[in-house]
């Protein structure tokens, strides 16, 4: 699929570290920076901005802040063809702290929000923006949002400035038909936006439902290399890249990355298609059930876990 | 999704032998015959059957066999609502050595063949069927068949008394849209037939390729506990089951042999999405270079198979 428009996002560093408070070595956060300009990826996105106080140090690594000086420890001035991203969490950053974009390397601030929190996300993105960065808007968790919320938030969001709105699947529950049905919508709403989309493994179904919506016009793609992200993960960037036919990706460097240092990351880290993370994907449920199983003591208690899942929505 | 037609066919060991050589405990084959009846599933394939002379024992366990009183050892009559099925590779079985229906155990006939083989798929299909077996031909690798050998085919299934033709995605390199296409072209070629699907997971695709068979009519589907099987493995049983809305399935018996017997295997075991098996995907090529490579003690060297795999294409 040759699209010249596709745009793909790598957050390998940024979702992969919500698996370990962003305790990653400056060596492999490097690798995967270097990985993302020598792939030719087009923005790699190195982690959330949240203001210093929001987090207690040194439990939670530097990509949970993004502070402006350990940014520049790892890419330099960053005169890359590759841009750089950083993620917002309504309510986790001060205005005050964001710096004018001649100050800073990054690029793009992506704003992520619940429906409920469309003006605040529409406020941050505006601010950014008037502050000369680009800037995104991700509506988390659309699998729970019922239709008369939605086309008030994309009618919000068509009465913006914001140029890119996301079609997030935060819990992994969406089949293709659904993607299908949700992306006409926000095409229809917005059609002279760029739709991105952002998936997530629980049912195996990231990678399909990025090409769902690469067939329907999204022009914005995230993915992480060896799927490394919460939970089950997300879409793998190798199989993104050995789907899409455009010149400018090159798929060794993110073999060679994902060999080097994210593989290795498995013997901790349990992300990837797991029972537990397919359990909440299918029932659409949020992955925090899961994730807390997974970190427990009875971890393959499969059986366990399940029952407990259907007796609570019993209730 | 309910379609009353639709049945499911767990080939966990059948599939799951060829990494193993069918060397299973009689527990974990008894424990999969369990859960099939417990959860409804329509048929199990217990293994591939061979006549005795064509490979060395003990090197291949009882499942690349199946004598009848060595599946009868794990079925007894089988008094169940679950069908059982074999498969037969041309070649590997003496007509003289199946017995007639009645003094068998075993439903159905799975007659895999390439698209060169197809004549004596047919023999063989109707041999087993005159002795009173249900019977399917499975068409492997048809990402390597061009327009008209595949054309020729299917009009030998037109012409024959098979009721049941599979589409295989041997390679695992069939995207949605690949699916769509040649599903279109089996239905329409054979209307009165029941289409089956076995796919296989190198990119991540088998579960979406099932929905988009049962989206497109196909009625049989093959699935596998953990996707269990060569190389990258196959459809996820227990994702399918929460798929189909069939009340007559049931998925805790599923997770619970998963937990007891099928991920404890993963200690021994490398199936699933591998870098290697995602490369032979992704180029459509047959996984046999990966599996060798996976089995070799450069396993983990990706960078190394990747560049194998590309300079041989460009010889």
């Amino acid at each position: 699929m040759f699209r010249k428009e596709i745009k793909v996002l790598d957050c390998t560093i940024r979702d992969g570290g919500l698996m370990n408070k962003w305790q990653f070595s400056k060596d492999l956060v490097k690798s995967v920076y270097d990985s993302c300009v020598a792939a030719g990826i087009d923005y790699m996105e190195i982690g959330y901005i949240s203001s210093s106080d929001q987090f207690p140090r040194p439990e939670f690594g530097p990509w949970k802040f993004c502070a402006e000086d350990e940014i520049r420890e790892i890419v330099g001035d960053n005169n890359t063809g590759t841009k750089l991203s950083v993620m917002a969490d309504i309510g986790r950053i001060n205005y005050d702290d964001i710096r004018p974009k001649d100050e800073s390397v990054v690029d793009l601030f992506r704003v992520a929000c619940y429906d409920y929190q469309i003006d605040k996300a529409i406020d941050l993105a505006h601010h950014v923006m008037d502050k000369g960065y680009d800037a995104t808007i991700n509506l988390m968790a659309v699998s729970k949002v019922n239709d008369r919320a939605l086309d008030q938030v994309l009618e919000d969001v068509a009465n913006s400035r914001v140029k890119t709105f996301y079609l997030v699947d935060s819990f992994g529950s969406l089949y293709c038909e659904d993607i299908h049905s949700l992306l006409d919508k926000y095409r229809t709403a917005l059609p002279d936006r760029t739709i991105g989309f952002h998936g997530h493994n629980n049912t195996q179904l990231a990678f399909a439902n990025t090409i769902e919506c690469i067939r329907g016009g999204a022009n914005m793609l995230d993915a992480t290399m060896l799927g490394i992200g919460r939970g089950a993960g997300n879409c793998p960037l190798e199989l993104l890249l050995s789907f899409l036919k455009n010149p400018k990706y090159r798929l060794e460097p993110i073999i060679k990355c994902i060999q080097d240092y994210i593989y290795p990351l498995k013997q901790n880290i349990d992300w990837g298609y797991f029972i537990p993370y397919m359990i909440t994907g299918s029932q659409n449920d949020h992955p925090r059930s899961a994730m807390a199983w997974m970190a427990s003591e009875q971890k393959d208690d499969y059986l366990a876990y399940y029952e407990s899942v259907v007796k609570n929505k019993e209730i």
